[in-house]
């Protein structure tokens, strides 16, 4: 229950600031409402006037007689907390802060803005802005907002940051004939934010598909909780501005508030099944599309078109996004050869060459689609000398009446094509201008779909870490920040991490030859003993490093030797005692493990190429905890070290199953500690005989929440 | 001299299957000759009828009593011989031949297609096509197409493979105001081809710029030289159809012609200053600048803006394509504190806020262009309440009048924007869909710019390999492939090697102690020795290496004791003498040095990363040889290993300089050589101390030219 109803189904609606002077915003508002035809009751809110634009207007919301849904507010900043509690004392639900001077001009702002939330709150209204366009719902002629006209009727849920960029795909949609269920201008996002609205149009039986455009995720926990429910169900499309750090700082001084690193943020709309675009360009692509056809159910594209060229560029823009054209079966070839001339290509793409006609262009469509392996079609059109342009459109969207695969048109030019566009645009096939951004647009839905089917794998696993190790580990890590340091030991961060069950090399001190015995013993042979000694760095040179010790007598006898050798080089002083480690001969590849804390997402899961090179390639992926083991194993995927676990060049190859594994034990040891700040194995030796971590460091938070 | 002068700029035309007949091919030819209202003089050629749309028609070209400079053949392809032996006997200099039928419909074609050529080669006629639109001169108002209306007058050349691509294009440019000074459809491209072109139209003063449409290159050889002649003077663009194995495939059943390696043609690209596009958006995106923009000089984009989001997003287009941000000065942000509200953004991007009219947006611009260190503007427009669009457009002409560095604007949205966007069309400012579209373009054209002035600096360079090493290198080449192996061992291929002046840890073989310490002499010490054995892999448990030899004594020693060692644990016969090695100490990176052939552009030079990873990384840059050392240097910062070279991680750094001097000795030797087919070196260790060719291999090709 996310008690957005009133907000996007109202059915009586106020309006404070009403107003009919002339390019007034209370005058557009009023205006916009009745100009929708809204289905309910419009009550203008001005104490001055008896009515506004013929409707009955009242001095205060308190004097309307009967129920009100909605209270839409566009007077100044300094008047809203008192009409605030006057709709507070209404009872109404939800109300549309229009009016800017809140948070974003300063602390005087910063305070009304609390004020308003505070009287909201206790109440139980709802707050849409401030500083915001409002709101639309064409389905039922809701237009709460002072853009210029009201959105068409449509099945896409349009959410937007920007104020500026709702009235601009508002007017672009408009051309395209693109028609929206609900169309909501989040403004400062005090109070109803990004999960209410995702919770809300996930419900909403109007909304096939949510399209949004965001600078800040605001709070990231109910934005998870709402896409889980959501995503599987309906495609979510969004654009986050600020990718880069230049365009970060930009950001920050347009809503005063800081945007999360990029990467975590892909990360968690890769993972929570959320399709992120990078361009304006791809975000009214998928709208375009997921307005008028279904999401393509697998990645064979099957391409139509009187020109070569035209073709061969849609081809390259399909394969270079992970799709790839259908393989035409025989009978396909055959029956094709039937209906097109001798010249036609005789493969994908089918080149019904420059002299098509619509007859023919329509007979090569048809037998395109009876071929079960095509998940979706594309039709090209470049204007020749026999091309009838407007009859092609018309006999397509004759043809395609029955047809439930995606079907996709570029009608390459300009006036000359315009009628036929015009015709297909009626029909709701998506034009693209360009043939290969209709290929990319294919390409990258298609994978969404791909993604979303491995992800629903996920939907009914759970994990978590046993209590009892739990209490354990929060114990062992109590006792190891009792010295107030936060950067614990190599030796005490992988006895903390072989507690939660990751194989490590374990590295444990020991200041007499018997004690290193005895932990010789409870580590297992063979071990290494190594100089521990705060002021000598390069411990060979000093004879400080012993391998291969397999037995008690060996590392008696080792305990002895580097104690005099140190003592004879550099004096007794150098000598603090020895670390006993695990003698790892086993070969592999170094991976990195790790966790650190995103100031939006909380903790966050990192596996990738370890060792000198991890900079330099930055071949690394990121997942928010707690994994399951789908999750994981995307993670592991992403990555191109995976290549070489796998077995590239002859080697044994790694099992990824037990890799999963371990990512999700890590991931639910991190998950249950909320003290670890950050957390690196680096390297993780990984082969085919196990894993093992050679090197960890555990970074506790400054304070520790125990 | 291309001899393209009567082809691009005829005084006098002669249609050859000139008709009345409504929709033929010959009526539209001379139509749109007419219609174009050509400067010179039009020949209709028709046995049948004195007069073609009024003009008088002759019944062949030997009838025509003046000079004709260019012949138009649209008859069929069996005809076009006899045709074209009557244009040789007029000395007609330049025929098109538009008709189809020829290499691509098979052998018969391809026999007609060869009788042509021999005609006008012997003649010394050109020819474009066949299968082809046909070219077109706005400015002289030659249309010598069958498409759809005469380009406008401009200063773009549009070159294509593609004839459908050439009217989508036209089409697209009459939309968008777009002038040629040339339009040319390749066709099969069987005598005049893209090196012709391009350097006819380097030096044709109404072309500012170049935009291709490619599918093969044709002859590299003559494409490198024109290019040459032009990139550094005129912007050259192209977009290149198969980029994907997919793509090949269908460009193979196009133009029944193969197309090259992708990445070689984009290193061939980047090596020789042509921008490579990807997409036909930003093909049209590119073409649209350069018509009515100049280049930028410097990656400093300002934004102006009356909205925050598309700010944000085309700050980050700038920023992933490698432009930034304008950061303003001081002054520059008071002086526009002056001009702007209270609540301005007080940086770049310049957000004017919502409620700007057209004079606070030009005060802004104004000053923006003030700032020196701005190279572009990008002003961007969204329809709010009170924005005036017509009128932002119509002040923004009038103050850009004296403006000298480019200006870009996005209106963004349809109907409300579409009068301003017409303005801005008008007066030559080119109009993106959407801001990051336009920060996208722009970075690209100034990524453009810095590489041009980076390829001008080694315009002087000239290098090759002295004739007395080439010679001697032939010779060693020649003794080596004489048993008729084309697969050199690694000794001598690093022989080879070591003649040309690339340090390699030399390797030869001895079969006596004698002989052993002899090579280890000239060598030099310290040496390893090891077993040279056909049988035995595993050579260290053998006893067959030795390491660290530091004099002859050693040598002697050493190979008695790999002799004893091996027949006693495996037999005498596997023992087949030893590989006498430099001992190399030094410690670095391990990257790859190689050459292999292309089949279009013949041999190529590879640089990267090496050892295990180099296959899950590809990090590697390819290049032409010769190469000078502007584009060694290139190639070597075009990887991401040059971070781990240049001391990444406290690593003391390669010299670089040292290492550019080495590409360009071993792209001499490949060049010197054209018998050798494929060379690896891999890997070349290289340091802070040199570098050195740890293993190496020569393959030569099937039939040595030595």
């Amino acid at each position: 229950m996310t008690g957005l109803q009133p907000l996007l189904e109202p059915k009586s609606v106020a309006i404070i600031g009403a107003s009919e002077r002339e390019n007034s915003l209370g005058r557009t508002l009023v205006a916009n409402m009745v100009g929708a035809k809204f289905h309910g009751k419009i009550y203008p809110i001005n104490p001055k006037s008896p009515t506004i634009l013929g409707l009955p207007a009242y001095s205060s919301v308190l004097d309307i007689p009967g129920d009100v849904d909605l209270a839409v507010i566009a007077t100044p900043a300094a008047t809203v907390p008192a009409i605030i509690r006057e709709c507070a004392r209404k009872k109404i639900p939800c109300t549309i802060v229009i009016s800017s001077g809140f948070k974003e001009v300063g602390e005087e702002g910063e305070k009304l803005e609390a004020e308003v939330l505070s009287i909201a709150k206790e109440s139980g209204m709802r707050i849409l802005g401030p500083n915001c366009l409002g709101c639309m719902n064409p389905h039922i002629g809701l237009n709460a907002t002072f853009a210029a006209g009201c959105g068409l009727k449509g099945n896409i849920a349009f959410i937007s940051q920007s104020g500026a960029l709702c009235t601009a795909v508002l007017d672009w949609s408009f051309e395209r004939e693109l028609g929206f269920s609900a169309f909501v201008s989040l403004g400062s996002m005090s109070d109803i934010e990004w999960g209410d609205l995702i919770e809300y149009l996930g419900n909403d039986p109007k909304t096939d598909a949510v399209i949004m455009y965001m600078e800040t995720i605001g709070n990231a926990e109910t934005f998870l909780k709402a896409v889980a429910k959501v995503a599987m169900r309906k495609p979510l499309c969004v654009i986050k501005a600020g990718r880069t750090q230049a365009a970060a700082k930009a950001a920050a001084s347009h809503t005063g508030s800081l945007a999360g690193s990029d990467d975590v943020f892909s990360a968690a709309m890769r993972q929570t099944g959320v399709l992120r675009v990078a361009t304006i360009d791809e975000l009214s692509e998928v709208a375009l599309w997921l307005s008028k056809q279904p999401i393509p159910k697998g990645s064979h594209l099957t391409i139509v078109t009187n020109a070569g060229g035209p073709g061969v560029l849609a081809t390259d823009a399909a394969a270079l996004a992970g799709a790839e054209l259908t393989e035409l079966s025989k009978d396909a070839i055959a029956s094709l050869s039937k209906v097109l001339p001798a010249a036609w290509s005789h493969g994908n793409p089918i080149d019904v060459l420059g002299d098509a006609d619509a007859k023919r262009y329509v007979e090569a469509i048809a037998k395109a689609l009876e071929e079960p392996s095509t998940d979706g079609l594309l039709v090209i059109l470049t204007p020749q000398d026999m091309t009838d342009s407007t009859g092609t459109a018309r006999a397509l969207v004759e043809r395609v009446k029955q047809c439930k695969k995606p079907l996709l048109a570029s009608w390459m030019g300009g006036a000359t094509v315009a009628e036929g566009k015009e015709i297909l645009k009626k029909a709701g096939i998506p034009l693209f201008d360009y043939p290969d951004n209709a290929a990319h647009a294919f390409a990258m839905l298609s994978d969404h779909h791909k993604h979303l089917q491995v992800l629903a794998k996920s939907e009914q696993e759970h994990h978590s870490l046993p209590e009892s190790v739990k209490i354990e580990l929060e114990k062992q890590i109590r006792v190891a920040s009792q010295s107030g340091a936060k950067i614990l030991s190599e030796s005490t961060s992988k006895e903390i991490l072989h507690s939660a069950g990751i194989p490590v090399v374990r590295n444990l001190l020991a200041t007499s030859a018997k004690e290193a015995a005895a932990v010789a013993q409870n580590i297992g042979y063979p071990v290494v003993l190594k100089l521990h000694s705060s002021t000598v760095t390069h411990k060979t040179d000093v004879g400080g490093v012993k391998l291969h010790l397999k037995d008690e007598a060996a590392v008696l006898k080792a305990y002895q030797e580097i104690e005099e050798s140190v003592t004879k080089m550099v004096g007794k002083s150098a000598f603090e005692g020895v670390a006993v480690q695990q003698m790892v001969s086993m070969k592999g590849v170094e991976v990195i493990l790790g966790s650190s804390v995103d100031p939006q997402w909380g903790p966050v899961i990192l596996f990738g190429a370890g060792g000198e090179l991890v900079e330099v390639y930055k071949d690394r992926s990121l997942g928010l905890p707690p994994l399951n083991r789908v999750v994981a194993r995307q993670m592991i995927e992403d990555t191109k070290i995976v290549q070489v676990l796998k077995g590239a060049r002859g080697r044994k190859p790694v099992s990824i199953d037990a890799l999963v594994d371990l990512l999700v034990k890590f991931s639910l040891f991190i998950d249950a500690l909320p003290m670890i700040a950050e957390c690196d194995i680096n390297p993780l030796l990984v082969s085919s005989e196990g894993f093992i971590a050679l090197d960890a460091r555990i970074v506790l938070k400054d304070t520790p929440r125990i």
